[in-house]
């Protein structure tokens, strides 16, 4: 006889392996020695074998039949640990354990393959290796497949549960029409910014400084996380009381630094808020990668892009900094910190720019997995899709579609998430506004009704609803592109002095 | 049908299990954030039981009894492990475990407890609980029992194979007579040295630079290792590629903040070289805790106090610590380093006066587990000894008898393993200088030769040898306690310019 708390032990023991797991990906991005990788590999190993037995094992399969069968015996808690919990069974536990472990080891060997690419820009090294992890999705999506449209929509509900083609289209045209038209109104009729200042050289410990008392205003409580350096700043999903994040500090790119660590802090701030009856389970996580990656991206662009955060804190900036900024005012160092032009790069795109890099990944992969093209005519697509959109072609495949980890890794889906989480961002802050006076609270200095509202509305609800119910729940109305073209126009028309 | 490959693939498990532990651990006192404790607790209190379920249990047993029977299957490496994984099995295997699950929840409790009966210097408070540990103990020792002619051989042979107090009673009597002579000698024919640059301040980073490239030299490799801050200092037994360490630094005691890094590092520096063949197998240890604390001493007396190695190392010192040092000669910073006065509390003693604190605690531990003493008498009998061999008495409980966790902890027969280490380390010191001139090598600033010395002779051995076997092999002869006595009369007579 199985009950609930049988279930819940089972769900906790998950839980537990898996925030083991996390701790040991924070440690070896920050603090492992560089010569302990094979017996850090070893140990993850045993590890992941263990988590992946008890939630894809015989025991959570019995459970999960049963609580199907007779809901009436799970409470409410308990209906929407299910819910999710059969969802990554489900997911899972039919594809072929040979293929699947094949097809891990390709996507071992792509990630290996595709720094050496890196390294000769050369795409056709990577091209086999990229052919078979496509092949073995195609492979799988039959699996997978539970009523979407397209197979491309089985990969975009992997990571977004409920987001569809029909649903991205005409919001990737709404963001080509709206982004073109911002940067041609502030081309023809703006004035551009000052940026000399932007790469002065801030020293390294002035910068964590700096951010480690910006991100504590903005909620952050190191109470319940830490902030540690590494390669490429992450957060790790330990726990609600362990939100750890961490960064990295360039001394010429103070901004990168800056706007890295107020990024992770807003992953971090969602963590830190979950309901603690959601602990132990998978409700304590976001609905979505989308919602998870609009929380930092609140942070990161709606507030510390925002004209009126600038207005209260440039003053702090410039004592933290010593003498650095003294020459430079509050406007004008704003409309620096706006600069906008098109990039090759993505992770060094501005926000405006940014979703265009998302359109052409989306779109490639949409026509990779509903049959119109191929994995061989992507690089050429590429550098077309470039040039349309951002009117600019990269020079060689290393600076075009070998510079994200995505594809040779099996991440088929996972972009548009980014670009969501900044409409998903967009939209909670225009429903914030009509209950606070924003500009006013930031310019203040003191956030906390800001971080309040965030808590009560979106952080403590965790995964308990699906992204589309939580959308809706919080702003009123489905997920509607509006309100990112509304604030992005306003935002750099201000900054680039457009009828000044 | 158990083969070699079985039993090594089951302590594998065990193995990475408890790197996994000691990761846990490592990061609980340095990173953890201070909210985190109890998602901490929870995941810690699983992974153990696991590795207790996994040493413990069944097919271990199994395996034990058919390799015992059969140890033509195992190899001369899986032998040695075979009678390292018995010798643990064999000491816990036996213990009801009712009692033993109740005797750590009183350990837990007094662990607690000692905190507040510190905060109020108040021993009565901590009494009733170390009674139940001593009784608990007590109750055990049968179990445990293997021939011991006495209770308390039974506790010293759990952290150092093999010792007696048939052994160790002549050891001390022969270190309480040659310490009186020094410290008469020194008292009467000595000239105080001046000890006020010591309190000078350093800051904390300088001095951790100073650590950082102190261990280095003296072998310590950071690819294989690291350097965090903890409350107090620990090495972390995780594996020969990832041997960790951490330190802390007080801006007033530089000298305890360096000694502390250089003895951490002389435990990692052991880690680091242990034989690749004994990897994910209890033969990748030292043989004893007193043979692992030779080590750390070793770097930290025999090398860090080594008026040779200061000959060398004080002019980059001078640099790297700016001005500070700059009115201070050579022989006068020596002098003050060696600086020695009894003092109440152990960890704070001076190389010299040490082995007296570790007297009076072994003929406390002896006399009540052999029987001759009750708990209620220990503080009386503290103050007694404190007066007797160190001169001085403590004026309350918390800088006497409450001043160490160990007791608390269930830890009886541990605190000779220190001053073993201190023993090892002067006769593998005496051993070395025959075969190398080495004061010739510390005063020249590159100490590879030592450390290939140490490393051939001692690391890459690991626990395959038991502690005497090691000592007779590297020494030529057992355990003499006359090295460490001629060392130090000749390092405090001339600090203390006797003779001049």
């Amino acid at each position: 006889m199985e009950t609930e708390a049988d279930f819940l032990a089972l769900v906790k023991q998950i839980s537990l392996l898996d925030s083991n797991l996390a701790l040991l990906e924070w440690d070896s991005r920050t603090y492992l020695p560089r010569d302990a990788g094979s017996f850090r590999g070893d140990l993850i190993g045993m590890i992941s074998e263990q988590e992946l037995d008890l939630r894809m094992g015989q025991k959570m399969g019995q459970m999960i039949a049963h609580f199907t069968d007779h809901p009436d015996e799970l409470d409410t808690k308990g209906q929407q640990v299910l819910r999710l919990v059969k969802r990554d069974y489900d997911l899972n536990h039919n594809i072929p354990a040979a293929d699947y472990s094949d097809y891990q080891r390709v996507v071992s060997d792509a990630q290996q393959v595709w720094e050496t690419a890196r390294e000769e820009q050369d795409f056709s090294r990577l091209q086999p290796y990229l052919e078979k992890i496509v092949a073995y999705k195609k492979q799988f999506i039959p699996y997978w497949r539970q009523g979407q449209a397209t197979p491309y929509d089985v990969l975009l509900d992997q990571y977004e549960p409920g987001m569809t083609v029909a649903q991205l289209d005409p919001i990737m045209e709404t963001l080509k029409a709206g982004i073109a038209k911002i940067r041609q109104t502030i081309t023809e009729r703006g004035t551009q910014p000052r940026v000399d200042f932007m790469r002065r050289a801030v020293p390294e410990d002035v910068q964590e400084k700096v951010v480690r008392e910006t991100v504590q205003r903005l909620g952050y409580s190191f109470a319940k996380g830490d902030l540690s350096r590494s390669t490429h700043p992450f957060t790790v999903p330990l726990n609600r009381n362990d939100a750890r994040i961490t960064n990295r500090y360039a001394v010429h790119d103070f901004q990168m630094s800056l706007l890295g660590g107020i990024h992770e802090a807003g992953h971090g701030l969602y963590m830190q808020n979950f309901n603690p009856d959601f602990d132990y389970t998978p409700l304590a996580d976001a609905p979505s990668m989308g919602l998870h990656e609009s929380q930092s991206l609140f942070n990161e662009i709606f507030i510390g892009r925002n004209v009126a955060f600038w207005q209260g804190e440039y003053s702090r900036f410039q004592q933290a900094t010593g003498d650095i900024f003294s020459d430079i005012d509050e406007p004008t160092f704003y409309r620096g910190f706006m600069f906008t032009q098109p990039t090759l790069i993505r992770t060094e795109a501005d926000p405006l720019t940014y979703p265009l890099h998302i359109v052409v990944r989306y779109e490639l992969e949409k026509a990779l997995f509903n049959g119109e093209t191929t994995v061989a005519e992507l690089p050429a697509l590429w550098r077309d899709k470039y040039q349309t959109y951002l009117g600019i072609t990269p020079a060689n495949d290393t600076e075009g579609i070998l510079q994200d980890i995505h594809w040779p890794g099996g991440d088929f889906g996972y972009f548009p998430t980014y670009l969501l989480g900044q409409l998903y961002a967009a939209q909670f802050y225009h429903a914030m506004s009509q209950e606070l006076p924003v500009a006013e609270i930031l310019a203040s200095g003191d956030y906390h009704r800001i971080t309040d509202w965030r808590i009560k509305n979106i952080h403590r609800l965790g995964a308990a609803l699906t992204p589309a119910q939580l959308v809706q729940q919080v702003t009123g109305e489905p997920l509607n592109p509006q309100y990112w073209i509304d604030w992005m126009t306003a935002t750099y028309e201000r900054a680039y002095q457009v009828g000044h």
